[in-house]
Order: C-alpha cells, then sequence, then structure tokens
C-alpha cells in the first residue's frame, strides 16, 4: 500500500479523490500496488463528506508522516504551495501538481530537488488539463529536434471565440453568457488576457528546450480586443481566430508568445473547437503531431494529476529523468520575430488609400475584401518584423486592427 | 556508451540509422548515455553505404555480442523476425520494434519473455507510426476506464478516402494515383481491405484491455466497395468516409471492428486528412482525447522506434510494466453489436418503395436524399444488431450497399 496525501480539496483536489475511489482498481494495477488517500488537507471543513474523517488543517502532520510518499498538491498559487513542495521533495516524498503558476515558476528549481532526493515532481496537469503532453514530451519525443510547439491552451477563451464564430456574436456576449455557464470565472483577466496560456507555453518551451523560460519574458496579449468584424476577415481568409501559445525556433533563436492568430483551416488546430485544447508538435524526424482534449475540468484534469501518482509509485526510489535545468534561457528578440498581419485601416472607400503610403510603411501588401464589411480598406503583410510593423502601425494613419496571420 | 543492433536495412531501418545520425545530440542527452548503432543486420549489400561497415549477414553474430543492450527489428513479418526478437530478449537484449504483424500475433508472449529476462520489449512504432500512442496507453491513461478506442489506422486508405470525398473520384482511379506516388503498394490488399488496420487495433485493444486478442477474430471490411455515390451520402449527412479501427466495450463486452464508417463533421476524426493517423480515446474520467500525426513514413516511423531505444536505455536492468497478458480475450459476439446503417436501395422513384416492407424489415427509418443521386431511396436505420440487419438486408430486394454511421 502506498499512502498518499492531498493538498487541497477544492475542484481538483475532489477531483482527484473521485477519480481515485471510482477507479481505484484499475489505479491499483497500473501502479503495480494499493493507492491510498491518508489525509487530505484543506483549512475548511467538509461535514457529511466522507474525507472530513481524514482531513488535516497543518501540512506538518503530512511532512513529518514517513508513511507518506506522494504528496499531491491541488491547492493552486505560487504560496504556500511552492514552499510545501518543495518541503515534501526535501522529505523524500515525490510530488505532482495541477498547479501551473507554480510549476512555470518554480520548475526547474523542483526538479532538481526532486532530483537531489532521488524522488519525482510531475506536473502532467498542469497543460492542458487531462491530454497527456508533459509526459509524451519527457518520455516519447526524446529523439526529434522540436522546433515548434503551438498550442490552444485555455479553454475559456477558446469557448468564447468557437462562440464568436459560430454565432457572430460580439465578445462581450459571449463572455457574459460563458460566465453564466460557469465556463469563464467572475474575474476572467487571467484566461482572457492570455496570462494561463503565458505560464503554459512558459512550462512546454522549458521542457522542449531544457531550461528555464521565465513566463515574464514571454509576449503576451489576449482576445478582448477581437471583433465580429476580424472574424468576417477570417471567414473571407478561409481560416479562424485562435488564442494560440507558440514557441519556434528560427535559426537557434528562441521565441515565445500568447496572442490571437488567423490559422487556416489546413491547420489541424483550426477544427479545435469549444472548450478543448491541443498542442501541435513539429520535430525534424517525426514531422506534424497533435495531443487533443479537455484541457480543463475536474474530472480530465484529476485524471492527468492521478496518471503522475500512478509513476511515481511505479518509479520509488528512482527519478525520471527530465531535462529542464536552472538557469534562464535567453528568448530571442521579440522585435526581430517576423509574422504576416492582417490590417484595417478605416477609408469610405479602397480609393481614398494611398497605396504609396501603404508600400511604404508595410512593404508589398495583398488587399483583400469580407463579406458584410464597410468603410474599410483591408490588406495582408508579407511576413514583418514585430518591431518595424508596429512602428508603420504607428506612424500610420487610420488603423483600426491588426492581428497575425499563420499561415 | 550502449550499443544497439537493427535488424533490417529498409525504409524504417535507413531511417532509424538516419534520425540517430541526424539527431545524436539530442538522443544521448534524453538516454543520459550515449546510443551506437554496432550493427546492421541485413542479407544484401550496400556498397558505397556507409553502414556497409557495420553490415552483418549473420543474426548469431549480434546474439552472441554481450556488448549488443538493445536489439531494434525492423525487417517486418512473422518470421524469422519472431524468432529473432526472442533469442535477443532469453540472451537479456532488450528488443523495439515496429512490426505490427509481430506485435499482433505474440506481443503477449514477447511482453512475458521480456519480463521474466528484466529487459523490455516496445512497440510504440507498431500503431500510429510517428504518433506516441503505445506509451501514452502504458504510461498516461493509467487511471482511466477506457471504453472507446477508435482511429484512422492506416494512412493509404485515408488519403484515398480524402481524394475521393475532395476531389469526386472513383476508387478504383485514385488508387492508381496513390500507387504511382508511393502512397499504395502494388499489391495494396493488406491496406485497402483493412488488414493492416486490424492488426494495429487488435494490439490497442490488446494494451486496454490487458490481454491478446487474437487479429484473425477481429470483424475486419476494406473500403473498395466504397463509391463516389456513397460520398454524396456522407455529405448529406454532414459526414464524411472514414476506415475505422474501433474498441468498444459495451455493458461488460469487447467489440472490435475495422469498417468504413460515415462520421459526422463534428468527430475530432473527422478533420483528419490524407496520410495523416489519428486515435481518438474515450476514458471515463479523461472523457474524449485523440492523438494526431504521421501513420507511416520513413522518419517518423523511425523517430518512434528510437524513442523505443531511448525509454529502453533510461530503463537497463528494469523492465517496464506493461499490463497484456497471454490468454486470448473473448470477444462479445459481433451480431449482437448494435449500429446504425446507410441502406441504399434501387428504385425509379421513392414511390415504388414499399414502406411497410423496409419497416418490417429495418424497424423504423430516416428517409434521406443525397444531391446528384438518382433511382435510389435511401434510408438511416437506427441502431440495429449486426446479424439482424445482415439478415434483413439478405432479405431485401434491390439493396445497393449499406455503410455505417457513426453517429
Amino acid at each position: 500500500m502506498v499512502n498518499i496525501a492531498v493538498l487541497g480539496y477544492g475542484t481538483v483536489g475532489s477531483g482527484v479523490v473521485e477519480v481515485i475511489r471510482t477507479n481505484q482498481a484499475i489505479i491499483n494495477k497500473h501502479a503495480g500496488d494499493e493507492v491510498h488517500i491518508k489525509y487530505v488537507l484543506d483549512l475548511r471543513e467538509f461535514e457529511g463528506d466522507p474525507i472530513q474523517e481524514i482531513l488535516v488543517h497543518n501540512f506538518d502532520v503530512i511532512l513529518q508522516d514517513e508513511d507518506v510518499k506522494v504528496v499531491v498538491e491541488v491547492m493552486g498559487g505560487e504560496e504556500p504551495a511552492h514552499r510545501f513542495v518543495k518541503q515534501a521533495l526535501e522529505a523524500g516524498k515525490s510530488v505532482c501538481t495541477s498547479n501551473k503558476e507554480m510549476v512555470a515558476k518554480y520548475g526547474a528549481e523542483l526538479i532538481q530537488v526532486a532530483k537531489e532526493h532521488k524522488v519525482n515532481f510531475l506536473y502532467e496537469a498542469s497543460v492542458g488539463g487531462g491530454i497527456p503532453i508533459i509526459r509524451p514530451l519527457i518520455s516519447s519525443l526524446t529523439c526529434d529536434d522540436i522546433t515548434e510547439v503551438t498550442g490552444i491552451l485555455n479553454g475559456t477563451t477558446n469557448y468564447i471565440l468557437t462562440k464568436m464564430r459560430d454565432e457572430g456574436s460580439a465578445f462581450e456576449e459571449v463572455l457574459k453568457e460563458a460566465q453564466e455557464k460557469g465556463y469563464a470565472e467572475r474575474n476572467p483577466e487571467a484566461d482572457i488576457e492570455g496570462y494561463d496560456a503565458c505560464r503554459k507555453i512558459a512550462i512546454l518551451t522549458s521542457l522542449v528546450c531544457g531550461r528555464q523560460v521565465d513566463y515574464e519574458d514571454v509576449h503576451t496579449e489576449g482576445i478582448s480586443q477581437i471583433t465580429k468584424t476580424d472574424f468576417l476577415y477570417a471567414k473571407a481568409l478561409k481560416g479562424s481566430i485562435k488564442l494560440l501559445g507558440t514557441y519556434r525556433r528560427i535559426e537557434d533563436k528562441v521565441y515565445v508568445m500568447v496572442a490571437p492568430f488567423i490559422i487556416s483551416e489546413q491547420h489541424p488546430l483550426y477544427h479545435v473547437n469549444d472548450v478543448f485544447n491541443a498542442i501541435f508538435v513539429h520535430g525534424n524526424m517525426l514531422d506534424d503531431a497533435m495531443f487533443y482534449g479537455r484541457g480543463a475540468g475536474k474530472l480530465p484534469t484529476a485524471s492527468a494529476v492521478v496518471s503522475d501518482v500512478v509513476d511515481e509509485v511505479k518509479h520509488m526510489g528512482k527519478n525520471i529523468m527530465q531535462i529542464w535545468e536552472t538557469g534562464k534561457l535567453e528568448l530571442g528578440n521579440f522585435d526581430e520575430w517576423k509574422h504576416k498581419f492582417l490590417v484595417r485601416i478605416h477609408s469610405e472607400d479602397i480609393d481614398d488609400v494611398n497605396m504609396d503610403d501603404v508600400k511604404k510603411a508595410f512593404g508589398d501588401v495583398l488587399y483583400m475584401k469580407a463579406d458584410g464589411v464597410k468603410n474599410e480598406t483591408a490588406f495582408v503583410t508579407k511576413p514583418m518584423e514585430e518591431g518595424a510593423f508596429r512602428e508603420a502601425v504607428k506612424q500610420f494613419p487610420g488603423v483600426l486592427s491588426t492581428i497575425r496571420v499563420g499561415f
């Protein structure tokens, strides 16, 4: 029997308890041992819930119990989660977590501490919820030079963008509806401004590049500026708008960003709709691959957490090798990263636009029209450096909006 | 340094050599040791190719060399591959393979032999080419009750079906074109009659259920009977035709089959086109997930093979637990499995069809039309047992074709 402790009895924590109780026999078989929840840590009381019997309020009870071999951290937030996890690892307990904030900030450190103490620190659920992506990166995609990872990493924003596209609704309308349905938080900033996706792409990039990517270094844009009209242009381009977290390695420089992109219907991520998430990976041997599933939700996320518990039970006394070293990875200069952009300019008529001025500012562009849009002129640039493009937009009169075009 | 031997210098074998030579540094880093190809076994000579220096023609050289710790079997076919693999495992060498025929037939046995000798037998590339699916099933989806696995498991047939849909071409035309492009073999039976997909779904089902599924027990239909007209109906149903290998567990009975299905554009497999493969998995906690990528091709397949080499180097002296026991898994009675069917009947006019007779034979059905189709009446049944449906078709006059509807 292997005793585990669950820190936090919120959505994911209660999911972890439910997954283990429902699939106990399957889990034991895969773990090769009985997985037993000895403690649940939470500051609250849960009268009437069977877990009340194993509820503790003081982390030291867990830390000092040598019988506890695996600690499941599903409290969220940076502290005290980070302190508890570090103490548990130092006490010779393996830890798994769904906490993306903590993993993004302290991943390299905690992997190192785990290694030193011959235990494991795993975090499958921190990116892509139930989708197996961390373990495939650690143990399957081990003989490829991975030059791109691009993901739809946030279910709330993907739900909003899918609704905007399919129903022609405005951002605010759909956000309100998503909040009513519980798909978006009352304070939705972390999702809609891309902060959640930013931490996730920082984690994936760190793992692929083998060194710490600080999420503060990741250029991050959200979706709150996206309009119905942007979707009309996306449609005219036979594409759709998706909030992407993307890592690219170009000429040995690593670039990372989160931003809305128009992607083509030919791209496998185009078909990832509603609250689903997916991570697209390109390797020099593998070519293209994609991992798809539920990026959030109590049970899918808990399923990923418990798969880490099983792996840790299978690897008692043996550290699973992970290449994510401390020491900051220097990113390429964002201003030099090249993208194509859709640019919308206010104009009563296309004749009002001085094409020479456009060419001077943006180079050769492709003018385009979208059904149902008036009083605008729009064009798609060739690949331009981010810095030069931003400068051109600042100088050019009447720019309504811009959005990157990913094909 | 870990010495490996590659059995077979055909497409995949030369791919394995190329993957290791191109990504040597990455591979060594993940393996935690230098991966070195000591021998390549092939009956042929390869004058001018650098591998000629390490080429051997006699397997015993490899078998008797204690320095060889990992054997890569990429010869294909059942024998002598199976004999070589078994001997290698018994000699204390880990083995990995891309050979689906051998894995489908001898998987349980070879896993058992590996376990007894504290080595590993891995076969990531035997299903889905470069797509990580075997390892995720073994080590990620360990806490779910997996009730469905459905895959587009054969690139050749998916290419043909995609072309038929997009270009409105006939099967024979597209097959010929695929053969010219090298996407289909000159003798394409194994692909187009579903035999290849059959072995792959047998492997996946064995792994998910933990016991040997004999591929001979899997009901298998190919795509050679699919016509342009079938695609017109699929389109009218807002779906497309895909060759699926599918495992389902329904009321504790396991059903497995390979057959063309009409699937809805809402299904994630709908968007898997051309030579791409994907495997859809449903678990009771995970909900839906999908793994997508290149199901064949020299380098993607070799990338999966070498990922097994890396895993085996990381697990020297330690058997990776796999639950796939010998002893045949009894499948549910295929005739009792229920599906919806599209039935096309010859008729000059819908008035020629006696709806009472249809109802008597097929129960309540939904009549439908497809643009561009004449002199036919078509309907979709409610879910019917396979046996009863087959009997009804036999009795009913003028049935032109039938195809399962997966939604």
